[in-house]
């Protein structure tokens, strides 16, 4: 039985934590990864700035999600590509795996090699795609007028709290979908958006040109994973409603399924997201926008920080196993499914919860 | 048949270049690196001042000339570890190779495992072993009673051109010999000792506690390479019988072959080295000394100019190949004569010249 083809699209820390997940399914799925190519802070953004390279933070998230770890020389390889330097002039901040596809880089002569090479090296299970080759900056403009151009100035700095939503994303200069990513799109089974910020990780891959053509030539499903926390300057007092219609607004189709999380949050925790105005999002998505599936999805495991991770990143994420057994189903039930359901009913297996919330 | 057991001690390019050179041999050769620890310049120095680790420059020197081109991404490896940086804030200069090693070394917790995993992770053909694991520095006092400390200040700078000969060279702190150079070198059919600047890669071996007490416990035949050209701050004036001379000072015997080149060399090419007060070594041997080989080793192939590279050190180099060979017939004569032999005899196939050059 040929795999059967999934496509997760995003590029932070929430891209890294599903892929995590298929990779132990990947005797039966044929995984592929389209990664935005927006980043512009930290590590990346300085050999970005100094290299005149394509941002490859959010490829390195994708390659080490998927890497081998059969042996202790893989591991070993996959925690250099993890690994950030917390010292040295002009080396403390690195990551590791960064400076390693810069390297490849310069060496092969470009990007696509250089993934390719790492790819390899990594015996990485499946394939990391930048969703475009094109060099450009994220540009947000604001209901309020304000424009913001840099992915990483869209959510730093102290202006970010107090900002009005986001109305039009866009790319600068315009950007192009690779064929290998539309290719990807176009042939998955099962097309997950996210999880991830919003505008910066999952809306970042939706605003290039051809992206949205390709998911609508796609057979397969269009699963949304709402992020767990709003972040600000993007997503502050938006809940999965308002998510979801942010996808249907750049992709011109609402996802067939949106998972969203139903576990609740230590006040401790919720405490510290406060301080940056963030808040669970919550599941307030009305009857027919699209099948939501509300479920705890939240890891219970204690979070070990990597030197540099930035601290509220990493609190509350999503859980591997949980996230990839349910988009399992979803694949399964989809395709067995997959003459009789429509695709605005829900499957059998999954918990239906449309209810409105209290937003505040 | 038992491979035959050659151990280079060394550190820099000359070392890279023999020991690239023997690679070749390596089915039939089990080979062994024993490494300078006193490096403190460039890339290396960087590390070693901002991150308390031992130097690795030497070790990544030795592991980048025994690593695999077997394959593409054997090669791919190889040149990662060969390429530098030249540009990026904090990043131009820097060494890949060594910044792997850092990674590794922080990751894994010490820089023995570090070597161990970067074999490994390069298929390197033979054993690269740190002469020492003490954090020590070299210090070299002039006959004219100046005293210099650290690697890189006993070569560099103006005042370098202009300095007498060393009268000793220590390492501060004390260090003492791992078990596995001892051993290496103990258990030697050949010890072979340079190419490479005569106090900062080949002396910087000896003066480590234990050193020359395990040469003495070696049954191997000791073969001296000499360097191609005088060195600032270290042999200005000296020809190969005073490079031989300092050997047996510091080793307390001396070599029982030294192979001195020679090639001459073009008057552009000369007049360059002239610049830094360096000029070719020459065979100014008088009987009895030890076995001189004097042949043409050097490399007639185009140097290509690693970025990063000094140009000076570039220029003149030893043929690989050339070396190899030569090592080779003696381990094969000396192993075919051991009992023949007197160590102070040449081997039949060899071209002994025991001529006073004029050195001025």
């Amino acid at each position: 039985m040929p795999k059967k083809k999934i496509v997760v699209i995003g590029g932070g820390t929430g891209t890294h934590t599903v892929l995590r997940g298929l990779r132990k399914y990947s005797d039966q799925l044929d995984i592929a990864a389209v990664v935005s190519m927006a980043d512009s802070g930290g590590s990346t953004g300085r050999l970005r700035d100094e290299f005149g390279l394509l941002p490859i933070g959010d490829i390195r998230n994708a390659l080490t999600a998927l890497a081998s770890e059969g042996d202790k020389y893989d591991s070993l390889m996959r925690q250099l590509f993890l690994y950030r330097f917390n010292r040295g002039t002009g080396l403390d901040g690195h990551n590791f795996g960064n400076l390693f596809l810069t390297a490849l880089t310069d060496i092969l002569g470009d990007e696509v090699s250089a993934i390719d090479a790492a790819s390899h090296l990594l015996k990485v299970a499946g394939r990391v795609i930048p969703v475009t080759t094109n060099n450009s900056q994220l540009v947000a403009v604001y209901e309020d007028g304000t424009m913001v151009t840099g992915e990483s100035n869209i959510e730093e700095g102290e202006e970010a709290l107090s900002r009005s939503r986001i109305q039009l994303l866009s790319l600068s200069p315009e950007s192009f979908i690779t064929e290998k990513a539309a290719r990807a799109i176009e042939e998955a089974d099962l097309v997950v958006l996210g999880p991830g910020d919003l505008y910066t990780s999952v809306l970042s891959n939706c605003v290039v040109n051809g992206f949205s053509e390709a998911v609508a030539s796609s057979q397969g499903k269009v699963v949304y994973v709402s992020n767990l926390m709003t972040r600000r300057g993007q997503t502050i007092g938006m809940h999965a409603l308002e998510h979801i219609q942010e996808i249907e607004k750049y992709i011109g189709r609402a996802p067939d399924i949106a998972l969203v999380n139903s576990s609740v949050f230590s006040l401790e925790l919720l405490s510290r997201y406060e301080e940056e105005g963030a808040h669970p999002v919550l599941n307030n998505c009305i009857d027919g926008v699209c099948t939501i599936q509300s479920l705890p999805l939240v890891s219970e495991e204690e979070v070990v920080l990597v030197s540099g991770d930035i601290l509220k990143r990493s609190l509350i994420r999503h859980d591997s196993d949980k996230l990839a057994a349910e988009l399992m189903k979803i694949m399964v039930g989809s395709l067995n499914n997959l003459t009789q359901l429509n695709h605005k009913t829900s499957p059998s297996e999954t918990q239906t919860l449309n209810t409105v919330s209290a937003v505040h």
